[in-house]
């Protein structure tokens, strides 16, 4: 099934914050507007972030800042999708790098985050970082606890240039103990949104995935099979889209042009 | 000239800490004896560190601790080479990631540390770290400010294995910005120990760099043209000296063996 800026035939959305929503503290021209539309034509619609350092409450409270009020189920963070994972493989004892939000989903779950004898070092955007989390991580690792990383963001895009991010802080463990991940999970796992679309009980080719980035949004969307909808309003050019061999179904200049 | 265990000849010896003096918390044995060997024979020495996380009172204090009393101008941190190079450079505006106590060392030598135009970002063993000092020095990095590091070593030795040091933080910046130093300081570079040698008037064949580590103590021994001893009581093993390319003229078992 082909899509066009009409999205006619979609029935669920996903999106992605930073870049496509807004842009730091501000949101994209029209993109209120935009969900409006979709919530007026009953398209489901889902808020994506692999940015950990924040908990789905705080994520929230931003939205609702922003004048978007938005329901606890229809944020997905890349801390679920590590949650699932890290149930899946029954790990319950793990050390956290991570921020005191992030700490909270966990332990919400049952998993505990400071143990002294955990089963994985868990890495998420830690914005608190201190040299006792590095070395207490690095005493894991050179003990063989295996490593397991919310998402594979390298940097976190900021007005004065990529902030350290997860990938960042992989290069420094990697450094210091030899230590590469077992798994990586967020964008652009399929599973950050499978799982959603399992439970509504859609057909991929109803969804859309619609985001500014390539290499998580869009790879995502082809991995998954829905429709990869790319905005130029954040991190990816019109130039990127023409030179990727990632598989898209439409580019749009913003999310203002869309479900008119 | 050739040397043996008694080091004849010898009139200056520069002394590695960790692994050589002491290990961690604890002086290795004989190590009091045999700097009261050196004093008593007439010969200078000087400790040498590559950590740059604390600054040479907190040196002094932590070997008057271990008793062995030492004179300021006794202790060369990598920090002194790294001061020599920003004066030489004329650079006097810093933004530092680094300790407190490196912070002192810059400021008591009129570099300012957190100037909001840096000429370089500084970069020591930062056991004080936190998300803002890793995104300012990131912000810099991007608008072009080139990076300076007061030493190479990727792990700081533990009990509990290598935790992260210089090179670590090092990879982090570079996957964040891809920047790397335009200068590294400390050990291996001649220049921790060259300035002293001239200073004091003597001829490097009659100074001995002792040491535990190949890569840093005796490549810079090697490098300065001055007696390379490696000692076996840290990180270095019989073998790695036997497989190593590096120009050495004793390896003992300790200090505990030496100038007798």
């Amino acid at each position: 099934m082909a899509i066009d800026e009409r999205m006619e035939g979609i029935e669920a959305v996903f999106l992605d914050l930073d870049g496509t929503i807004y842009l730091g503290g501000e949101l994209i021209e029209g993109a209120s507007e935009f969900l409006d539309r979709l919530d007026h034509r009953g398209v489901k619609r889902f808020f994506l972030s692999n940015n950990s350092s924040r908990s789905v409450s705080q994520y929230l409270r931003k939205l609702t800042r922003l004048g978007i009020p938005a329901r606890e189920e229809e944020v997905l963070l890349s801390t679920h999708d590590l949650l699932n994972w890290l149930e899946a493989e029954g790990i319950d004892d793990t050390f956290l790098v991570g921020t005191q939000g992030m700490g909270e989903m966990l332990e919400a779950r049952g998993i505990r985050t400071q143990s002294k004898s955990p089963q994985a070092v868990v890495l998420g955007y830690d914005t608190e970082i201190t040299y006792q989390k590095l070395s207490d991580a690095s005493m894991y690792l050179h003990a063989g606890v295996p490593l397991v990383a919310s998402h594979p963001d390298l940097v976190c895009p900021s007005p004065v240039g990529g902030l350290p991010d997860v990938g960042a802080y992989l290069s420094l463990f990697e450094t210091t103990t030899g230590v590469r991940p077992v798994k990586v999970c967020g964008k652009p796992n399929p599973s950050m949104i499978l799982g959603m679309i399992g439970e509504l009980g859609l057909d991929v080719e109803c969804c859309a995935m619609i985001g500014d980035s390539i290499y998580t949004d869009m790879a995502m969307a082809d991995a998954s099979g829905v429709h990869g909808i790319l905005v130029l309003s954040g991190e990816a050019t019109a130039e990127d889209a023409a030179t990727s061999n990632v598989r898209m179904s439409l580019i749009a200049p913003s999310v203002d042009s869309l479900c008119r």
